[in-house]
């Protein structure tokens, strides 16, 4: 069976999570202090980071470079269009949420909130997350104006795009720093790509010391 | 013709050109002062971030992304293998030096060193410059074990991969940043792809304020 060394909150293994979900491939899911670094860690990916996917015999690191993979010997369900202008769409909109809302959002909310107190690295710097909390008004209201044009985030189709956003989403919403009544197009998004089954695994998810809000499993929230 | 709003040592715009250059499409470069966010350049890109890249009547964004959709629709000559496992192993490459190089050590170096006198943000800080400085060492070891069992980086064939990691070198040599003795077979490597016909730009990059060490062109280094 696949393997999983991941972290619960980490929005790129739970990107994976969902992809590996969505195309019924099941999985081991094994939690990793990456953070101590330990030997047998490195030894698994010398890039000391998570997710690391145990797969086809093989070691597979860096989440963009896992989920092509998938996708190129397990095409089906599609999570990637076929024609290169779509596929280019779906692409700059995983880097989009792993690059820019990565360092202007999860790192400033989940990373000074969670991370920190995880790894025993102190307290939230106040003026990081108030950074954050002010830049992912911004993002919601870009996820709404593509919305509006389509029916998911990088066009008509379901894609590694919208698993890339609720995986953010999903995790900073564990922590209730999302406000679903700031834009309702992507409230409604949101609700249909987590009534999905491939969404389940990672609504069960509880991390000691940090309770989630009532509606972070609900599917009617 | 292709248009490209780039910095011309940002590794981002330079793995870009590199892909386009090997591909034989040519393009204008046009500088792009990102860090004004000037409103043009917001809708060009509501990422704020370069490159952008004007090509078939539309805007691209995202330097991996854009080099996916440049190999779909111009194929020839081929900077991904075909083999799924393969391909997997030249984007977990592109993503350690787009990621972990970059946030390890151009970052450190040479965003500390350039970018902040460019764009006035101050001095360098001497702490990231020494954090920077030490681990570019261990990458330039990780490229010498990878390189003592394929000819390229990704594996026998030159791939995206090769472009990202010399996207940073370049970029880091042109301010002296790389040790070259450190490593023979890292060095030789750089001598080869160095000379390619698509290299012939960036070697003739003349940043302001900035002159590049005699060695930064020259092909017998």
């Amino acid at each position: 069976m696949a393997r999983l060394f991941h972290v619960p909150l980490s929005p790129f293994c739970r990107k994976v999570r969902l992809s590996l979900a969505e195309k019924k491939i099941e999985v081991e899911l094994v939690e990793e202090r990456y953070w101590e670094k330990d030997t047998d860690f490195l030894r698994r990916n010398p890039a000391a980071k998570v997710p690391v996917l145990r797969l086809d015999g093989k070691m597979l690191a860096e989440s963009a470079a896992i989920c092509e993979y998938i996708e190129e010997t397990r095409p089906d369900p599609a999570l990637m269009p076929r024609d290169p202008e779509a596929r280019y769409e779906v692409r700059r909109l995983v880097g989009w949420f792993d690059d820019k809302f990565h360092n202007e959002v999860t790192a400033k909310l989940l990373y000074e909130r969670v991370n920190k107190k995880v790894t025993g690295e102190g307290y939230p710097d106040s003026r990081n997350v108030k950074e954050g909390a002010r830049a992912i008004k911004y993002h919601l209201d870009y996820m709404a104006w593509l919305l509006d044009q389509r029916r998911w985030l990088a066009g008509d189709a379901m894609t590694l795009a919208d698993f890339a956003a609720a995986a953010h989403l999903s995790s900073l919403d564990y922590i209730s720093d999302v406000d679903w009544n700031r834009q309702a197009v992507v409230k409604d998004w949101y609700a249909k790509i987590k009534s999905r089954p491939a969404f389940r695994s990672i609504l069960a998810d509880q991390i000691p010391g940090f309770r989630p809000p009532a509606h972070y499993a609900d599917l009617d929230f």
